[in-house]
């Protein structure tokens, strides 16, 4: 047993592999068993354990990830965002830059006590902070991202580009190849037996463009199936959880349904005098222009919050505007890093900053699918085997959070 | 003031007129504010009141119309769905056909107290549960549907025939015009003094139909918006709901994503074990071939109720099945009429019985639009008057029914 961040942990007895299915909203698990598209996943629902489970919130990438390496909210470690708008320094800053996380991660721990581990990510951006505390310098697990897989090093990665690469083409970073890189990177590490620990996190580059049933849907659902199955016929428990959901924020005929925030801020309360963040914000804008249901507002001078909260809520296209304290307090978020009005819009509805901030023409005309708000917050939760009735009963009505995935897997798979 | 239910209502002040807004998503004010569609609604929300409110569960018509007129949910009135499985009788029984309602109404009440009530419906089988104690002997309220509105006589409905349809004709129930006929009734009601205190309650007909930003979304929003302004324009205090929300649950291609959740139980348990009651059905069928986002699964024989919600549980589409006395305390419903397993879908999946027991060929052809989740719990509530700091700070952090809408109306609005 190792203790992080408050809750023990079990080593694993068998490989055991975690797998952040990025964007994959529970409808995608649903139509894939209703329809027969991934069978391996639909058995594990059956034949082990499988609830609608929730995000952190926003329900974003990062934020996500990094919770379900602490098995805690952002309020532990920090990671509220991909991008946040740092007081002192004026700037914007994208969040996994800022220095090193405020928790260690079961990843780390687990390998400091003597437990095989790897991370292997779609997107690079990602890597840098699961990785902390696992490679580098005294260190002995394996981290690398697909993106980046070309450049690995033993030193920085534990593993070497040669070694990673075996003879494939580096993934481009807009294509469904990016995480089945990293499924096959996983299987790899399996069967080669220099794993015994795995988290694998993919990229939602195919749930951003393809609703579920679209032929783009189901080949990926059956690349991943495939990818799954193997890792199940290795004999690993497989746990998979989602960053987040997926909801179409379009209209009817396709053109995306912004709320346009901080244009409605300045013309109520004039320029210059709020700047709204938008947290969504990272360098793969083509997934979503940075739309997103979540955005922090800050107030740049003499405003009276209230005020500016009363404005914010009465917006249709708003869900629930929350300031800073209750936000934190609410949805388990990082006080620092919080704006001074935390914003959730409502389903079907793209929250923005204003006309012009986003990169529009980057969806190419696709309907906008995005994710942030409370809309997107439900994740499918699965795992290989059977969940401990005992186990289960220990945690009664508490919701499940996808970043239960490490505690459920180790500790109540039976 | 008067007491209903346990709550405090007082006597209205000037004319108030509550609407129902049928299907209404969050979405389409939203859409409609950005667009410039409703300045009537969109200016209610800046200068009165806005929020994002729930629906009762399940997110269907009736339980939440009947909500709406007692200021309390199922578990106080009865009506937790369109049909119920009388397990004495042996048969399905529609709930409003079922006898009185098990609480008085805030209309009844109001009228009782010499206030002059009006309840006008788009569709009739309401009509009968939202008039107990409003018409008939010894009553003096008014009540009829825009369905029968032809069918009317003093009598039974406080009103006749003549009068209701001035010279208009009787609108199809399959059409906008089903809502539209109810405004238009209200404002006459309001404009020839006839009532104080209305309730009107509109048609879901273009919601299931048509997204937000389709042509004929935008036509009936603009139309229902011209009698808003109408209202506002005589003086009414005008608070507007829905009884749901509303989502796509058709997947990329357009075949309605449906969960066959009783061919799933025969399947596993054996034919005739367990009975899958569908309570949206009505007989408006082409609404939605009776598929929605909340089923009621009844257990014939001696199955392990634990062991069928263990099955239920695990099937990806399902957000959560909860035993009867559990369904009966979380979701506020009536213990009587509910099944042994309570199943909400997940968001974008519809439930279903079996295949053809449904009459998906009534859709022709269109996307499936639905409610019954929770995905369509969140409901706009929206008031032309700001309601009063105190009342709210009040309320504190409670979340905000459309069965509040009357409270807030007669109590809290300035």
């Amino acid at each position: 047993m190792i203790t992080v961040n408050g809750r023990k942990y079990s080593l694993p007895g068998r490989t055991v592999v975690v797998i952040c299915y990025d964007g994959c909203d529970p409808n995608y698990i649903a139509d894939s068993a209703i329809r027969g598209i991934s069978p391996a996943i639909t058995s594990m629902a059956r034949t082990g354990f499988y609830a609608s489970g929730l995000s952190a919130m926003p329900s974003f990438t990062n934020p996500n990830n990094v919770s379900i390496v602490c098995g805690a909210p952002p309020s532990v470690h920090g990671i509220s965002g991909n991008y946040w708008f740092d007081r002192e320094a004026g700037k914007e800053v994208m969040m996994v830059n800022a220095g090193p996380l405020a928790a260690p991660t079961i990843l780390a721990e687990m390998a400091k006590a003597g437990v095989k581990v790897a991370a292997v990510t779609a997107k690079d951006k990602l890597r840098g902070a699961l990785a902390a505390g696992l490679v580098g310098p005294g260190n002995v697990g394996i981290a690398f991202s697909a993106e980046k897989a070309d450049q690995c090093t033993l030193a920085e990665n534990g593993v070497d580009a040669a070694d990673v690469m075996s003879g494939r083409m580096l993934p481009d970073q807009y294509s469904p190849d990016l995480s089945l890189f990293v499924l096959d990177a996983g299987v790899r590490l399996v069967e080669s037996g220099r794993a015994d620990l795995l988290y694998l996190s993919l990229s939602d580059f195919v749930q951003h463009a393809h609703a579920p049933g679209a032929r783009e849907s189901d080949d990926f659902m059956q690349a991943v199936h495939a990818r799954v199955a193997r890792l199940l016929g290795l004999g690993a428990t497989v746990g998979i959880v989602a960053d987040h959901g997926m909801t179409d924020l379009s209209l009817h005929g396709g053109e995306p349904n912004i709320l346009y925030l901080g244009a409605l801020l300045d013309n109520r309360f004039g320029e210059g005098r709020t700047k709204v963040i938008c947290p969504i914000t990272d360098p793969f804008v083509r997934h979503h222009g940075a739309l997103g249901g979540f955005v922090r507002v800050h107030i740049l001078d003499r405003l009276d919050r209230d005020e500016v909260l009363r404005f914010i809520s009465s917006t249709p296209g708003v869900h629930t505007a929350l300031v800073r304290e209750e936000a934190c307090r609410k949805l388990e978020l990082n006080f620092e890093r919080e704006g001074d009005i935390a914003v959730i819009g409502a389903k079907g509805v793209a929250l923005g900053s204003h006309k012009g901030a986003h990169q529009l023409e980057q969806l190419a005309g696709a309907r906008l699918r995005s994710h942030g708000s409370f809309a997107e917050r439900d994740i499918p939760f699965v795992v290989s085997r059977p969940i401990k009735a005992a186990y289960l009963q220990e945690r009664g009505d508490a919701p499940i959070y996808n970043y239960d995935i490490f505690h459920f897997v180790l500790n109540g798979a039976e």
